[in-house]
């Protein structure tokens, strides 16, 4: 019987497929004492012959959509299968102890994650092998119990996928052909499941608490991504509804498509730049199949987080020149240098553990501390700058002295990288991310010394409502629409202005169809956001008249509540559906 | 030889005794095979009697400094020394299995916590039981191996304690008359176990890092609160240099203590109310003492946290009709509504574990989603109003909407005791703590609502910088001075004015010399401190002429950074030492 779940419209777009759990099953089993050797070595056998053949597909799906060296994690994998030691041990143990093929594969594999771990305190290689013969061990187990160890890169068929949140390493590896849409128990808007999926175009409800507990493998799912919903075992006519609502959107999708080359001009002629935020140099070609206007956001910390230890300056030039290159030669591309700590840990750089983690050591307060890293940074980036029109961004930023010391120390690897006659750029702005209240308060006295402001709305909202988005029983205060962060948000585009200073937002706010008009009305410079919203937005914008909306935005920083402010622009702008 | 540890001046004063160390010691032991049962039962005997004269020692300190309900848990203890199937049971063991007294206790007392915590999960008191056990244990297995097992409570001579860092407990126990000072390896000026310090008066020097591992139990220690430093062996002129200086601490104390029963003025003869922070009623000792003008702000979560159970509506009237009556009739009594959640937390109210305390569920958000547990405070508080001038104050609030959701409650309660006929004051007042930015910023709406602001500094400057003011990797950014902070105080103080308000201050900031001028310029209606602040205060506000201090603070709003502030101060403020 049809069932429906509820949870958070995440990406937009309508799809019907079969569930598919992205859960790991129970792999318990009991040891056994068997009597025919050869059977349990037979079982062993297949196990290893299918878990390489899992492994292989893994890597090249691996290599393919992240690159080589993030595949190599899967080498060393197939490396463990094909070590004679570790088959052999396992085939001893179960001849001497005559055990079956599970426990005598547990016995060996917990005696080598025993042995390289007593020597991985010295070692970090001795820590990824433990962990290597770990990760091959659970997948070899679940071929001898004849269980599903499910993996995005082993999807060969059009699906939902259904999990509890979707890591990192899963969205990277999204087949967009046969993935049709994904559904989860946690996370919210903004959280990272629903950025990538906003970027891969993927439909996606979040947050439902029940999903991976109330659809079974193989049921046959309708997900609508505009709406929250999730339809358990559809009738034919609620697939028949949903189709034509897909149908619509697939439509809608096209007239949007048509403004592709078109500039971003409201209805009254006056100019915005819709950039687009990026996380890896592979994103540029949604942002230029949805044409966007530049840049807003590179977050470059995927860099690193997609490496096994910290990336060289020739990497990170790399892949900053490849970004600067790929836009039109009147585009800007701005980049955030590494926002690493608070939830997003490097393996290979151990920071202490904090209570409170987003209140702690990251982005701008590492980068200071450890300035052999930041140089390497700014190295890469000021030699990449001779490729296109760079802005360099500062994140979390809360004090002038902060800003001061980026400024120092850029001008410093500057000047040397010019003594050593290398070719830079003399137009590189430097900038901060407004995210700390303390640098929206004191937004004028920044504007006299950056060049450009970039309001980070996600981190502000969070830390001037004092609530973590991703802490489900406070996410209600997370209101991009109170009136104390418009006023922040004003108050940072009016002193940007006055020193003549660009005024760019480049969090989620900024492709919200709500924010949209009061932004436009307080006359914000740049919109950065999802490739994916970059279209609707324009539609949007073109519709609207931009010098009427600026009484908007003064009645909006002087209403009272978030709920004001909604019925507020609902009741003047109806061009939001 | 003489050697000096750096650490955070965290209360004034200098002490010069011995060191007492307040850690754990190793009791590990060799479980030995013995020949002579009955050395083994002696052993045992003299050590169940010892500890039992510890406890005793300690039960009668707790009873005297925290009540009798605190105590409980001592009697507890006891009770397990006295029980004859515990003793019996380690006979036992010692004599069949001829193992020595340490083991056998080990042994016996592992069998009943297993069995306890068995059946932990369906009844607390059984998981308490278990606790019981394994402290009573470490005190026997201290004595068997002849080690000391510290706790403030034995401690009958003049010492300084030396800490990792004291928690509430162990400042709950410190007795003036031995306890001279105390220096921790971590914490900061806003901790715990550094407020609890000013309120009590003893000097302490925090954050030494090195504290615990640099002292030896024993040694003489020269404490200097003033400037934050410790010095281990001192040489005798040393020891008379900080005699001097104790003694003109003294002196100046005395000085203080003349303004016990004067307004406070400044030069100009403006009047400004300087009130106290408190914890408990016990704390108006305190109070009186330095001549503090009413209770700005009483924090009523120790009620909560110093409880086995929810306080009851009985517990908690009597606890605030005894501080209404505590002060004089003219003064009022700010009583902040429970402030648990964060790093708050009630062993008997279960709260989801959160990545980031501080942005969660705390505070009102708590009491608004647990409103059964608001109610009680609120009649609680309501029928206390009848004995006295009491301010309501709701910590935490970011929206408007919770306000009025408070209040509404708070209406709900007052109607429904007024409707049973219980005497309630018609003139209590509601107020907000502004803590959270977004409060700060909309002040000029909450101020149309509320009765009253007190700003929470210590919260305000955390959420405001993005920093934990606990985390040390970032206490650089707590920044009382910085001018974004600067300029939020000044906004809530003239929103306040605007319309006719109260605007308060009870954050450590209030009673910080370079800030008082500052906070003085811009109007600050109440200032409210740790007790001992209230003095020192009121004897520099006394010689400074607040009219002028008006455009120290319009300079102060428009300085560039925290350094910036503090220089201005000094160089227009001679009077700040």
């Amino acid at each position: 019987m049809a069932k429906q779940i509820n949870g958070i419209a995440a990406s937009n777009g309508v799809a019907i497929a079969k569930a598919y759990k992205l859960i790991t099953p129970d792999l318990s089993f009991d040891k056994r004492t068997i009597d025919d050797v050869q059977v349990e070595k037979s079982r062993l056998e297949a196990a290893f012959l299918a878990s390489k053949a899992d492994l292989e597909k893994i890597r090249d799906k691996a290599a393919a959509s992240m690159g080589n060296e993030a595949a190599e994690v899967f080498t060393a994998h197939i490396m463990v299968l094909e070590d004679p030691e570790f088959t052999g041990g396992i085939e001893q143990a179960i001849e001497s102890d005559a055990i079956n093929a599970e426990a005598a594969l547990q016995q060996v594999a917990d005696m080598y994650i025993a042995l390289f771990e007593g020597m991985a305190d010295s070692n970090a290689y001795m820590a990824e092998r433990s962990a290597d013969i770990r990760d091959v061990t659970k997948r070899i187990l679940s071929h001898l119990l004849d269980k599903r160890l499910p993996n995005p890169a082993l999807i060969d068929e059009e699906v939902i996928i259904v999990a509890h949140d979707m890591t990192p390493s899963d969205t990277a590896q999204l087949d967009r052909r046969y993935v049709k849409g994904f559904v989860t128990d946690v996370g919210g808007r903004t959280a990272h499941a629903a950025i990538m999926a906003r970027t891969l175009e993927i439909p996606a409800v979040v947050g439902t608490e029940v999903a991976t507990d109330s659809i079974n493998e193989g049921d046959t799912l309708v997900l609508d991504g505009m709406d929250g919903v999730v339809i358990q075992d559809p009738t034919e006519q609620t697939v028949a509804e949903y189709q034509a609502k897909a149908d619509a959107y697939a439509e809608q999708k096209v007239e949007w498509a048509k403004l592709k080359d078109q500039k971003t001009l409201s209805a009254d002629g006056q100019h915005f730049t819709l950039a687009a935020n990026i996380g890896t140099p592979k994103d540029l070609t949604g942002v230029l199949e949805n044409g966007a206007e530049g840049i807003g956001l590179y977050r470059t910390e995927f860099l690193y987080m997609d490496s096994q230890e910290l990336p060289d300056e020739e990497a990170q030039f790399e892949a900053y020149k490849s970004v600067l290159e790929g836009v039109e030669p009147d585009e800007n591309v701005t980049i955030r240098t590494m926002d690493i700590g608070g939830d997003k840990k490097l393996p290979y750089l151990p920071l202490p553990e904090e209570e409170n983690p987003f209140l702690g050591y990251r982005a701008i307060r590492l980068s200071l501390g450890r300035s052999d890293i930041f140089r390497t940074q700014l190295r890469a980036l000021i030699r990449a700058s001779a490729f296109g029109n760079l802005w360099i961004m500062f994140p979390m930023v809360a004090t002038l002295p902060e800003f001061r010391a980026a400024r120092d120390i850029f001008n410093e690897e500057k000047a040397k990288l010019v003594a050593e006659g290398v070719a830079v750029s003399d137009n590189i702005k430097l900038g901060i991310m407004v995210e700390v209240p303390a640098a929206a308060v004191l937004a004028d006295k920044f504007a006299q010394e950056v060049d450009f402001f970039s309001i980070g709305t996600n981190d502000l909202i969070g830390y001037t409502m004092a609530a973590d988005r991703g802490n489900d029983k406070v996410s209600y205060l997370y209101q991009p629409y109170n009136p104390s962060i418009l006023r922040l948000v004003d108050s940072v585009i009016k002193a940007a202005h006055k020193y003549g200073k660009v005024a760019a937002m480049c969090g989620e706010m900024a492709g919200d169809p709500i924010a949209v008009p009061i932004l436009m009305g307080m006359g914000l410079d740049e919109f950065s956001m999802s490739a994916t919203s970059v279209l609707p937005t324009r539609s949007l914008m073109r519709q609207l008249d931009a010098s009427k909306l600026q009484t908007l935005a003064e009645k909006a920083i002087e209403a009272d509540t978030s709920e004001d402010v909604v019925a507020l622009v609902k009741a003047n702008v109806p061009e939001i559906k």
